[in-house]
């Protein structure tokens, strides 16, 4: 059955960037570790959800080629924004109940993958949108920075599923999000 | 060889307290999954450390006994508190250099748990002297509350040595800090 999935790396502290909103600290730890780990997971996905500053950021990498082909991607924005080229690129400003209609019926039975921001995790999280969390625990502690799931109001509580031990010392958790979407 | 331990549990997003300072987050896990674990931990502990608020915690729990014998404890705090009856409890004000050294010394070669909060566990690391990180992440996502480690500049880079799966479904991790006390 297809699923919403956030997969993130973050600190062991909880935070997918530092206080000065950079992931320095994370492209120190290289991709090659977790390279299969991605791609397996990739394979399974569908189409992608991002807040506007995930967007900008992905576009502002210096990138050899746009990194998810052609593969449907909406970007929740209210502003106007440059599309990448090759890229298929959809920006909505729509409730995210909607866009995550959109996105799994775009999927075609695959997963969708909300890439980030934290804050756009969470507001699917909090409409019972969120179904798998999958948090690669990388070896630092920040301090502080920008939150993994900043959610209002009631705990998701979790089921853990799956354990990935990398070379690196991160550690890949993947939770099964319970009360999530009532048609799951 | 005597350690500086950090022995808590954290929600995934890395909170030790929720947003009101409360923990009935975690007791709902119960304890009965952990007990091993946490009694095979304690076995090498000789002396602990905590601030007011954490020593207060556990004074206002219901226990019918003091939980941690004639175990030395420092409690660094500024303000008069009440002795637990029974318990070994050394107030300070002290710098954390000097109450790492006499908890180390009074440890007699066991090692000394840094039992919270954050904010304790964080003056410790800033000054090098936090050494081994143990953290029970539990299945659950806070949204805000108590951070884990709330350390100020530059990041803890941390060395992952064991992971243990508890039937919960949390999962204990646990780090060497990298650069830590000189003479350890």
């Amino acid at each position: 059955m297809a699923k919403m999935q956030y997969y993130v790396a973050a600190s062991l502290d909880g935070f997918i960037a530092d206080a000065d909103d950079k992931m320095d600290w994370l492209l120190q730890f290289g991709y090659e570790a977790y390279e299969a780990h991605y791609n397996a997971f990739l394979a399974g996905v569908g189409a992608l959800v991002m807040g506007s500053g995930t967007y900008q950021f992905i576009l502002d990498e210096e990138l050899q080629a746009w990194p998810y082909g052609d593969m449907p991607i909406w970007v929740l924005t209210s502003r106007e924004l440059p599309t990448a080229e090759g890229a298929n690129i959809l920006f909505s400003s729509e409730p995210v109940e909607l866009v995550a209609a959109r996105a799994l019926a775009a999927a075609e039975g695959k997963n969708v993958w909300i890439v980030g921001g934290g804050n756009v995790a969470a507001q699917f999280a909090t409409k019972g949108l969120l179904e798998e969390l999958l948090v690669s625990v990388m070896p630092i502690v920040l301090g502080s920075g920008t939150p993994l799931l900043p959610i209002d109001g009631t705990p998701l509580r979790l089921t853990h599923t799956e354990t990935t031990q990398f070379d690196s010392g991160a550690i890949g958790l993947t939770y099964r999000v319970e009360f999530a979407r009532a048609d799951a």
